[in-house]
């Protein structure tokens, strides 16, 4: 019996912005019979996490990429894996039966057959809606978690300030700043994002990056008794600029440096003798390290959204055709929130 | 009663490279008079450290220096202060008596009038040379012990590599870092250093970054398996290199960036994709925050000393006049170990 998978590939390596022309829509044909010895579950795939790591996967390899499993090259014409939520269609397995609804890798198409040993995990919280999952209760939400409290080590009362502040990890990292007792600002590239952070999400202060002629000037008007912790998703003149209004013995985290994945000579250079006066710690982490904090970091984000005080931000497109421009958007800013691709009703 | 004191101060803020001419030789009378309720000391000068940090103190301040009490900015005229070696001429205090052996923070010159609350201790181990109180057990000695156990947290077998490590840190934790049991690389600026390096004081490798087209090759050539522990005391591009090279969860100790000091375009630009990707920590200290490790510090370097497994490097110029020679020469690499001035017989 075989079924056929509508799934997104890359038609080359991608070096630069990713355009739709990057991308190709592919059909291919998926037997739905598994040998038991295999291992291999099918999954039919629901929800999809869009996520701007990717690019870098997409593009010519680093040294430093190569040597982590999940940031292995995607190969021009295969599947590409990412995380997400899905339904078991077959499984011989005894810890997973049909029907089971599933988080794990899956990928950029419509159905995926999950390797033995790849991530796969049955859902344990119910009680929310689906594409939670991909999103606050997944990587995005754990990465925001754990690089904030574990990472950054924040104490109520300091200056917080996190870049790209109304994506997929930088909401959360504010609205749990603001519930640890912190003064929290954002940074975003529009008013409309401006207004949402402040408005909706209650950041103590946030201001379009895109309209400030000095960066520097920007944060000092922000933060006028400076900074203590950094979320940087950006890199580039913003990690500069904030490291230049830190104070002593300041944290950054650095999370991603989405304004360096899709131009190279954008490269920040933070004035060292501030990191040395300072006596600032400037720490890269992956969602994927953070796995000791993943409990905790679970049982408070569901008692925080079943007290209304967490609000998971989700802009959800619909269908597998939707993914290349899903994540093309994630390098124009489109998006406020988790990027999600539905492709298919539960 | 009044003597002449002979000091050393600059003329005007120097920035980039010092010169002899920045510097004048000037004569005052001290007296010898302290009113008992002031509790000053007067300290007879015998051994400086000349250390490169107070070039950014000649400088026009930057706001982190700032902050920061012995960052402060030195003022043309003035006397400067350094951390020394003295002998108690004049003191009413309890706990300093006349022709006590003293450290703390005396000044280029001849005398010094010690206010209340500067740093001042008694000499509390004897059987070394009193230049050692500058060196192996001052702040040198401190920075690179606490820097390389405390911040770097290094444990037996780890890749090391130090920057000037012929310098008067660098050398010191290449050779606790040999006593920890790492594989252990240094770089500096001449043959004649990296000679010494490897002969005299045991580095496993070592390379001269004059003569290297590329230090990023130049450091894979010395680190096939990757660097675990960068101990940095220069920044520019010897730190995007260190960081190319370097292992996951690889972590810099930024003690010192003197190849910015002098030339403030010289930043780095470190990859901030390795710094995620591989979760590197780059942390900027001050000697001055390691005093919870000074006992163990203290005693460990007295230990290896008498034992003969680390070597107290010094190069000591002579007399008052000599210090701005000396002072100079440190950016230019013209000394190897901890550069002291001795200014008079004990």
């Amino acid at each position: 019996m075989e079924i056929k998978n509508k799934y997104v590939a890359i038609k080359s390596n991608i070096n630069g912005a990713p355009e739709e022309s990057d991308f190709e829509i592919k059909v291919e044909n998926v037997s739905l019979i598994v040998e038991p010895e295999s291992k291999e579950v099918i999954v039919k795939n629901l929800f999809l996490s869009i996520d701007p790591y990717q690019i870098n996967r997409m593009k010519s390899q680093s040294s430093s990429q190569a040597a982590i499993s999940f940031a292995a090259a995607i190969v021009p014409g295969d599947a590409i894996d990412t995380y997400g939520v899905g339904r078991v269609l077959v499984s011989h397995r005894p810890d997973f039966k049909k029907d089971d609804l599933v988080a794990g890798l899956l990928t950029w198409g419509e159905y995926t057959r999950v390797k033995e040993g790849s991530l796969l995990n049955k859902l344990e919280i119910l009680g929310f809606p689906l594409s939670y999952h991909v999103g606050v209760f997944g990587f995005s939400g754990l990465a925001a978690y754990g690089g904030f409290f574990d990472v950054c080590k924040p104490k109520p009362g300091e200056k917080v300030f996190v870049s790209a502040a109304s994506g997929s990890i930088g909401n959360l990292v504010g609205q749990y700043a603001k519930l640890l007792g912190c003064y929290v600002v954002g940074s975003a590239g529009s008013q409309e994002k401006v207004k949402f952070l402040k408005e909706t999400l209650g950041f103590d202060d946030a201001f379009n990056y895109k309209q400030e002629t000095d960066l520097k000037s920007a944060l000092k008007r922000c933060f006028p008794q400076g900074i203590d912790v950094y979320f940087d998703n950006v890199g580039g003149k913003m990690l500069e600029a904030a490291v230049a209004n830190m104070n002593s013995f300041g944290r950054v985290a650095v999370c991603g440096v989405i304004s360096e994945y899709t131009n190279a000579s954008t490269r920040a250079a933070p004035e060292m003798l501030d990191i040395v006066y300072k006596r600032i710690t400037i720490q890269g982490f992956l969602a994927a390290d953070l796995m000791k904090v993943y409990a905790d970091f679970l049982s408070k984000t569901v008692e925080y959204l079943q007290a209304g005080k967490l609000k998971a931000i989700e802009d959800v497109s619909q269908g597998v055709e939707s993914i290349p421009s899903a994540f093309i958007g994630l390098f124009r800013g489109d998006n406020i929130g988790k990027k999600i691709v539905k492709v298919a009703d539960e």
